[in-house]
């Protein structure tokens, strides 16, 4: 089982966490600690090796815990999962893949478009795909048509899988905390439009790729995860297109598998990833 | 400062540890806790906000923990080191210059060398070398020429900077888990002589090295890093020794740079390492 | 059209090519050259900017260069390509994925296994998948069963993606230089059987893989592309196989790349690799 | 011997190049060309068997090349260098060790710094060191101080090993494509004062530097390496400060390496280097 804990500090909370774990002959196999000092928030995350009912202990852990700190028992990894995308496809069959072989950690719910052509490799692996056409609407009557989509199915997170629309701040604080990204670049460089013409035009030696939650501030979210490929003088802008469809891939199935396995944590604009 | 702390497991280490620290007010900013459940070995490297008496915090956590426990609790990361040379200058001149700007996280206290040729970069930044000839000695007259060089010393670590002699068993059980060393290959790969002679005829795309606590078992001890560095068909074998090089002094810097904040344990043949 | 030329190596061997492409006014538009002094062999690549006939040009280049000339010109770079599988998913996939959307290099023309387990996401993608039962057979009825599968479709390559039958030498001299295997170990190191749980067991701190070429000396055919991935103390041997898996995922389809966009030469136990 | 050329692109160069060493009976071992389609720019690089006279091969060349072509015959790649410093030590003293040692494929003519706090690592190792202050001076008068100093020297390159002025458009021009920098950062990431503090807040999990050519565009010359290392949200704005320098002092050893070599070829704002 996993135990993930997020608080405002204080001296006394591990003493607090383990203390009550010990009275009930849980043993802690493996536990990550760390405080932000500036901040004063403190983030937890511990494996242990007895099973007991998760939501007797998260209440227990909250009893003991200062008012308002975030606790939660995961008894078993398994997530749920919406994605959404527009038209590239790697991304996507990546997380299919492992979906179909269970070993995403998570369950694809559900795959929304604002493109039908992603229908096809959806059905393949009988996931459902809805296509929610953009023409002729306003973003608002657009993202009431996906949320509504959205609403006959459950789901933890809602993945951005080549999602190429701007998503309006109502959309995101409907889904706050829920939704992740992956940006086509090394963030904060090539903010915005084409950033493999931009890095051609740089003549940059490496491509990358940032996995992020999606807040108001576009490509401004806290980052999960970051990687980046070699280029070189030979790349046209369609081969460091090419490139970065590799990095893109590896970096949102990483950033993914850390989110399902409660490894992530959120704190205003930054992320605290227990690795 | 910095907690460590190993010792057989069992359930309410955790506990008893944060308890104590909570009952001294003293704050746990930074934690991480690893239990072996095979070998039943628990590992724990805490660093706190709060400045007290190490010795008298080192007793009461002796106290509170199995018996047999190794706590150590350290009030400042400066480590002693020795270091044995043969002819390479590469490790050494790393180790030197970082010594010398006080940013390695430990003192050089001297440098023994089977060959004289590295005595001119200890004198520019005179730390003590010594020169102890093996020409004509056996293994056991050698290693008590070395033997009585460094105990001239007070030192917490040896570091094999390309000492290219096989200690004896006695030698090494003299300094036991004190010695480290850097291998010049991707271990268990190219164990032996002229690793990159056989890197070359077998005509491997990455060059390795690693760096390991030395034990009786040549190229079998406990390892603490290890990093790669590709190379291609262009490179002779003289290009992937130099390759090899700059990443040998990569990959011992950064265990070092490891073991001098206190981050990496020892267990059988293998190394739990907080990094 | 890329153009590819491996030979006896003498002086004038590129003023023989670039004179005879001068004067049919073809720029090169990039050219890869390297000889092996020791072994005195001549391997070139070139990229040139105008499309004349293939078959024409390579008779050209054949008749210009030294008898034994292997010459190449490759108006496009579609291969067809044969897969051996066995149970594991992830490298197949992969493939498949890539086949399915064109962006693969190569079009996979069959799938052979040896458990039917992967049937089912080959017929998801409308590629032919044959089972081949080595039960109760001897090694050479099963080869002879898998070549008769084979023999029904051209291929110009022979993927192992995760076959786990050692083949025959007789099998592999009738496809000699087609085959191309991905070894779930940074070779040379774990050469053999359960490479995870010897590099569990060593406490290793990155896990490798290995695309090569298959001869009759088992896991020393020559090397293609090798890769690694950082593991640590919190690894598992499953969670080892598990990161194994990604890297071998990905050095596949980079050696695949490779080959199919005519980079790699192969020379002895050596490759030649153009990146 | 390595031959370098840079010249408009034609149909027939490397017939051209290729022919005439053909006819001096000159094996050519290792042969890169690129040709940069949309600039019409060719770039040779070639390093033949027979060393022959330099000169004289490199007037034959320019006759047979267009007007115009840049023409490079290295008998030797010894070049001289000079470095510009103000107080951070690393990448200094990385240099200084590999000339030292006769390792760096070039030599430190001489290290100019605007504070003198490097002149002690250079008086270690015998290598002239001139302190230019600029406290009170125009930043010309400043300018001018260091070309005196420089001009009692003769050098390829201008190395700025963390010269922490702006250097004037005059300055640069002087010294046009001989000076090369080293950034604290991924370019085009966190241009500008304090990139560890902004890396630091923006929360990224890598950390680049960049070794580029200097131009007037402040942080924008020509890129000729790049690299990264990972970071995580335990490093405070000091620890990513401290791992930056570390790639600072690998990029720009790899960079001025791949320069020593004769591998960087600079056209407009991009490097074409052939690795």
């Amino acid at each position: 089982m996993i135990i993930v804990i997020q608080c405002k500090d204080k001296v006394g909370l591990v003493a607090a966490i383990s203390g009550l774990l010990a009275g009930e002959q849980i043993n802690i196999i493996s536990m990550r600690e760390h405080v932000d000092v500036a901040e004063e928030m403190f983030f937890a995350r511990l494996q242990v090796q007895k099973r007991v009912d998760a939501t007797a202990l998260q209440h227990k852990l909250e009893a003991a815990l200062p008012q308002g700190a975030q606790v939660h028992v995961n008894p078993q990894p398994e997530k749920k999962l919406a994605v959404l995308v527009t038209k590239e496809y790697h991304c996507l069959s990546d997380i299919l893949i492992r979906n179909h072989f269970k070993t995403l950690g998570a369950t694809v719910e559900c795959v929304v478009g604002n493109h039908p052509v992603l229908a096809d490799i959806c059905s393949r692996f009988e996931v459902p795909f809805h296509y929610v056409n953009h023409d002729d609407k306003t973003k608002e009557i657009f993202e009431n048509d996906v949320t509504e989509c959205l609403q006959q199915y459950s789901f933890d997170h809602i993945a951005l899988a080549k999602f190429m629309r701007i998503l309006s701040p109502q959309f995101i604080s409907n889904f706050a905390g829920q939704i992740i990204n992956i940006h086509h670049s090394f963030l904060p460089a090539f903010i915005g439009a084409n950033p493999y013409k931009q890095a051609f035009e740089r003549g940059v030696k490496l491509i990358g790729a940032t996995a992020h939650f999606v807040t108001n501030d576009l490509d401004e979210g806290p980052i999960i995860a970051q990687q980046i490929i070699p280029v070189s003088h030979n790349y046209t802008a369609a081969d460091m297109m090419r490139a970065g469809k590799e990095i893109e891939t590896a970096v949102f199935a990483r950033a993914l598998q850390l989110l399902f396995e409660d490894r992530v944590f959120v704190y205003k604009n930054k992320t605290v990833v227990f690795e």
